[in-house]
This record gives C-alpha cells, sequence and structure tokens, in this order.
C-alpha cells in the first residue's frame, strides 16, 4: 500500500477524533451565540445548536492542509525527471472549489441567501477543477455502446459540451444533499453511504487496474478525511439529533463529491450512486418552479400523540394549479407516486397532495412512522442504490462496452 | 499594454459597482438577522451592521474566479512550448489561503474563535503557497549589503529559515490590519493604502525591469480587485460609518497582502509598506501578552460632550505590575511614548498608562480629537510611511547593495 495513503488514513483518524472534541467544544459557543435550530419533529423544543457542519468542516480543512506536504514531498523526491505540476494543480483547485462551497454554505446558514447567489457561486468556483481537467486531461469524448459503432463510432467527442455537463455536475452534486434533507440524521448519513461507496470504488479501480491509479489515489486522498470527519457528525446528528449539520455541510460535501468525480474522471459512476438524490431532485421539480404551490417547508409532519412523522401536504384551490402542474401531479399519479385528495370548503373546490420529496413519498408508500425509522429506511434505499450500482458499473457495463475501465 | 491585465482592470471596476450594489441590499438583512455591531464612539445607539467585509470577499472571490479564465487562456494560446503550470499553480495557491482567510474571519466574527484557533488555521492554509514557492523558486538567499561582503559573501543561503521566515510574514499580516482597529474608516482606509502602495511599486518594477515581470503582474491581478472592492467597503465606513467591515475584513486583506508579497518575492519590501502595523504590534506586545494588565477593549474614549475621542486608560494596582511590564513601561516612558500618572485610592498606590496602541499614541502626542480627523491623521502616518519605504526601497538600497532589482 502506498505511504502517502497510510499517512491519509491516519490523518483521517485524527480528523476524526477532532471532530468529536471540536463538536463538544463548540456546542455552547453555538448556544451562547443564538446559532441554533428549533427541531420541528419533536415534543420538546430543546434549542439545537446549527449549523455544526462548519466545525467539521473546518477540521477537514487543517486535515487536508496539513496531508499536502506528505504527496507534494514524495513528488518532489521521487519523480526524478520532473515535478508533476498536474498533480499538484488537481489537488489545489479541488481544495479552492470545496473551501468555496463551504464559505457558501456558511453565509447561506448565517444570511439565508437567495437562490441567485447559491447556483452562480459554485458554478464560478467549479472553473478551476474545469481548468485543470483541462490542462491534464484533454480528452471530451465518450464511449459508445457497441450497439452503436456502426452509427457512431468507437467514440464522439462532444467537446464543449462535456464542461457544461461537469459544470452542471457540480451545481447538481452542490444542491443535491442539499435537497434531500429536513429529518435527523439524513443529510450526514447519506453523504456517509455515499463516500464510502465511492471510496470502495477507487479502491477496487486500484486493484483492478494498475495503470490510471492516480485519479483514484486524489479521490481517495479527498474522501477519507471526509468520511472521517462526517461519521462522527453523523454520529451526533442521529436521532435525537444534538446538533443540525445546517447547509454549510450539505455545500461541503455536496462539493466534496463533485470534485472528486471530475478530478477522478468517474462523475458517470458518481452519477450513478447519487441516483436517489437525482430522484428526489426530479420529482421535487415541480413544486422547486412553482409549477404546483410549494409550502415554506416540506419536512415530514410531527404528530405528538403517536411521536411519529407523516406526509406533510401543499393544499391550494384547485383552479389555482397550472396546466402544467395538472400534467405532472398526472404523471406521477399514473404511477402511483403521488397522495391527491380533492374536497370541497366554501364553495370552492380544493387539492390537497403531498409534498413532493422522496422522504414524503416513502412515508405515501410505507405509512406514517417513527423519525429514526424514517431515516434508516432512506438510508437503505440509498445504500441498495449503492448495490446495483456496483451492479451496472462492473457487470452490466461489460455487456453495453467492449472495454470498461 | 498586457491584455490581460487590461481585462483584469475591467473586472475589478465591475467589482467595485457589484460591491456597491451587494453592499445596499445586504445592509437590512445583516439587521434583520441581527448581525450588528455598537459604535462606542458615537451619541447615538444606532445598530451598525456587522461584517459587511464578508460581502465585499465574496464579490472578490467572484471577480477573481472570472478572471482566471483569461490568463489561463493566454497561457493556453501563446506559450506555445508548454503550459506554464507555475503560474497557474501560484494563481490557485494564492486563491486558497485568501479563501480560507475569508472564512476563518467570517467564523471568528460569528463564534468568536480563540486565539489558537486565529493563528493556527492561517499559518496552515499559507503551506500551499509555501509550496508553490518552493517548486517554482527554490531561492532562499539573502543578498548580503556590500560592506559585508569581505566577511559573509555576495549572498547567504539561509534555507529552511527564510521559509519560517514567510509562514511568519503570513500569520504577521493576516493578523496586522486587525489590531490596528477600532475606529471608523480605519481597517479598510490603511489596506487601501498599502495594496495602492504595493500596486504602484509592481506598476514601477514592471516599466523598470522586463525580465521577471510575470511576478508582478499577479500581484497586480490579486490587488486591483482587491482595491476595487475595499475602496467601496472604505466609502461605506467612512464616518459615520454606515457599516462595520468585522474580522472578516481584517483576515482577508492580511492574507491578500500577504500572498502577494510571498508569491511576487517582495516580502521585505512589504515589511517597509507596513511599518504602522509593525510598530502597533510591538507596542501592543506588553498587553498582548498580558505583562501589561489589559482591558478587553483598547478602544479610544469618546467624550459626548466635545465629541471627541481621547486615551483610554488601564489602570492597576502598582504592585500588581510584573517586572517585566515595569521594564517595558519604563522604555516606552523614556522614549515620551506613555502617558503614565500614579495615584492613591484606599490606601494603595494604583498606575494609570494609556492602553498600548498606535492609536492611543496618537491620541497622547495629539491630544483628544474628532473621530474622523484621528483616521485621517493615522491614514496619513500610513501614506507618509509608504513614502519613506519608496525611497528607501529605491534610493536608499541602491548604497547599501550593489545591484537593486
Ligand atoms: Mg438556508
Ligand atoms: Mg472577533
Amino acid at each position: 500500500m502506498d505511504g502517502t495513503l497510510l499517512v491519509n488514513c491516519a490523518l483521517s483518524a485524527l480528523g476524526g477524533f477532532l471532530s468529536y472534541r471540536m463538536i463538544k467544544e463548540f456546542i455552547p459557543i453555538f448556544l451562547q451565540r443564538g446559532m441554533h435550530g428549533n427541531d420541528q419533529c419533536k415534543v420538546s423544543n430543546d434549542k439545537v445548536p446549527e449549523p455544526l457542519g462548519v466545525v467539521t468542516a473546518a477540521v477537514y480543512l487543517i486535515i487536508m492542509f496539513l496531508f499536502i506536504p506528505f504527496p507534494f514531498f514524495q513528488w518532489t523526491t521521487s519523480e526524478i525527471d520532473k515535478f508533476p505540476h498536474e498533480k499538484f494543480l488537481a489537488f489545489l483547485s479541488g481544495l479552492i472549489s470545496v473551501c468555496t462551497a463551504i464559505l457558501l454554505g456558511f453565509g447561506d446558514d448565517v444570511l439565508d441567501l437567495r437562490w441567485r447567489h447559491k447556483l452562480m457561486f459554485p458554478t464560478l468556483s467549479s472553473l478551476p477543477v474545469l481548468m485543470v481537467y483541462y490542462v491534464t486531461n484533454r480528452s471530451t469524448s465518450v464511449i459508445v455502446p457497441k450497439y452503436f459503432h456502426f452509427l457512431l463510432g468507437q467514440q464522439i467527442d462532444i467537446g464543449p459540451l462535456y464542461y457544461i455537463y461537469m459544470g452542471m455536475m457540480v451545481v447538481f452534486c452542490t444542491n443535491a444533499i442539499n435537497i434531500l434533507a429536513g429529518i435527523n440524521g439524513l443529510e450526514a448519513g447519506q453523504s456517509v453511504v455515499i463516500a464510502i461507496s465511492v471510496a470502495i470504488f477507487n479502491i477496487v479501480q486500484l486493484i483492478r487496474l494498475e495503470s490510471q491509479d492516480w485519479y483514484h489515489y486524489l479521490s481517495l486522498y479527498f474522501l477519507l478525511p471526509f468520511i472521517a470527519t462526517t461519521v462522527v457528525l453523523f454520529y451526533f446528528n442521529w436521532y435525537p439529533a444534538r446538533v443540525f449539520v445546517g447547509d454549510t455541510f450539505c455545500y461541503w460535501s455536496g462539493m466534496t463529491l463533485a470534485v472528486v468525480c471530475i478530478l477522478g474522471h468517474f462523475s458517470k459512476t458518481m452519477a450513478l450512486f447519487l441516483v436517489p438524490q437525482v430522484f428526489n431532485f426530479l420529482y421535487s421539480i415541480p413544486q422547486l418552479f412553482h409549477l404546483v404551490p410549494c409550502p415554506r417547508h416540506r419536512l415530514p409532519k410531527f404528530d405528538p400523540k403517536t411521536n411519529t412523522v407523516g406526509m406533510s401536504m401543499s393544499v391550494f384551490k384547485s383552479r389555482e394549479l397550472k396546466p402544467l402542474g395538472q400534467f405532472c401531479l398526472a404523471v406521477f399519479q399514473t404511477f402511483g407516486l403521488l397522495h391527491r385528495r380533492e374536497f370541497e370548503r366554501d364553495g370552492e373546490m380544493w387539492t390537497e397532495v403531498n409534498n413532493l420529496t422522496l422522504i414524503n413519498l416513502c412515508l405515501k408508500l410505507f405509512g406514517s412512522m417513527h423519525e429514526r425509522s424514517l431515516t434508516i429506511l432512506l438510508l437503505s434505499i440509498q445504500a441498495f442504490c449503492s448495490c446495483v450500482a456496483f451492479f451496472i458499473r462492473f457487470y452490466m457495463a461489460s455487456l453495453v462496452y467492449d472495454v470498461v475501465h
């Protein structure tokens, strides 16, 4: 095993330990400064400190800064002919994007930013990563499935489109965790599941392929400290949550995943791991774009009598629904993905639908349940999707492509 | 003139405009979120939003991200033989340090961090800059004044000591602006004066020397957007302050200056521009290290009757003063740098000295004055020091060294 990776493991362990200590140290500080949220799915109304994600993110940055000198030392000594500038560039560009994502998230937690800020900032801050991709590996070719070779050849170069695709991947990832969120343990839990899946993928690739291993090392360098610090955060955020992770965590985590998949050249594989997030995003679109009325919060509804959470609803006058919204709801209903009830009140027809999130969909399909069970269910779905992703990546792909890397 | 520099100027202008718009947009948001401070040198007790420095810092980052593609495009097209990785590395490493400094500052404003966090974080985040310095220019030699050539040779290599010196420079710069602060317009004003001085120095060097011009271009790339955004912040922070800049600004500004002088290889010249900050630090040491009792705030004292500010005092029992503190005070007194009064109360001897900051020293030397006059006085001192720095750098140096770059 590579010595630098060993150092990374050791520093990750240190990062986990530091996170534990720092979260404990900062919980009273957050409460004292009035930085706390309200847990809407609890009987008690205790203040929960938020965003503790910024503490683990800061620990993560410290660990990364402590780590850089080790690969750097390896590069300056072992690679005799010349210093591998591209590797150092890849590392620094990734770190910039992660750092700006943390800053954006913390700003959002403290100041509640507008959507245009939240979309523009990650797009811009991913530019260095894309430029490094351009310098180190200009391949923008997509391998064509073998059944279409007669039509398109072995691979087609989609050029600038590939950069647009990667840019959109960054913006999607940065927001993906943030929109599948809201119950204890979910944000940190899903990130841990995805990050561990990616790390396993990297290790498998390192064992299978000797040649292109640097990318997978780089990915592990970023992911292992992330996993170590986030597991600790997950522990504190687990039901009943003693801390909230905040937008800071969501942006940080999303950007870390985006950066490793772009610098590691496995953005398509990453998309497979993100199937629940993609589904949640597509399912949310009618509400995100206000085709269907969207209440301020779409969290599940807490029932203090049974101590369970159930679907939360969006209720509106039926005639207020736009045609396009009507169409989306009809599609969802056809596939059994929607709770819908029409009723009359004060001589007008009203419509009630569940809020369009994966969380509410689970509650529709499996009924009301305890909040902890809901988190476990959602994390199980995430883990199941990772298994399917591995199956598709390593087995199915060999049926469709001649060569699979 | 270089086309990329022209683009940088245009983007800087855009940055100034955006800063103006964003500060106006965010002032009510900050007040609404309860992010405000108290102006202790005013009759009225209006809430002043703080830290608006984070808004201009975010605009700065956006401008920098928008800018990177331009030099990048120039590098990929004009330098035919190979892509200049070192230049890109220098750019990214600088941006990382600036970005982490902003994050640290914002964290400090929101959470009031401890000293150990504030010293450790910039030290670590400057590592990439030092590593890039190592890769691109391993020179750690110091040129020896010609009178000592017979003793030490033309230059001596101080090796690792040079990196320690640069690391200390980063930590000093990051905190230098923060400890010479507290009255309307001072933080932003001194940063503007220093940054403009450095930019003039860069331009003079670009005109004088054709060879090593890249470093000075890099420095200007970082400084011009900084000047443009900070001038706008200065305008809002000018007496009577409508916004406070916060620790965010101080760390951001200090780190930007540190980064350009290290990547630009003119850290010794930078030290000349920072003479007021260095003096203020040295003068503060007895209180910073608690050799002399240090009250929580060392701001000048506001007199509502005359609407002026005067020296603030530290009052303590004479026997509580440690011998080392006694010694420091005696030294300051010898040079006329101290107000000191001994008096008896309740049968014990008490000592009253002015708080040891450059601001209070000015008030001792020139008497109480209006807060705006005090800012103008301090900024004039800063500008005067810049003039002296130019004189030393370009005239005196030629007397001591044979070749001056
Ligand atoms: Mg938010
Ligand atoms: Mg502070």
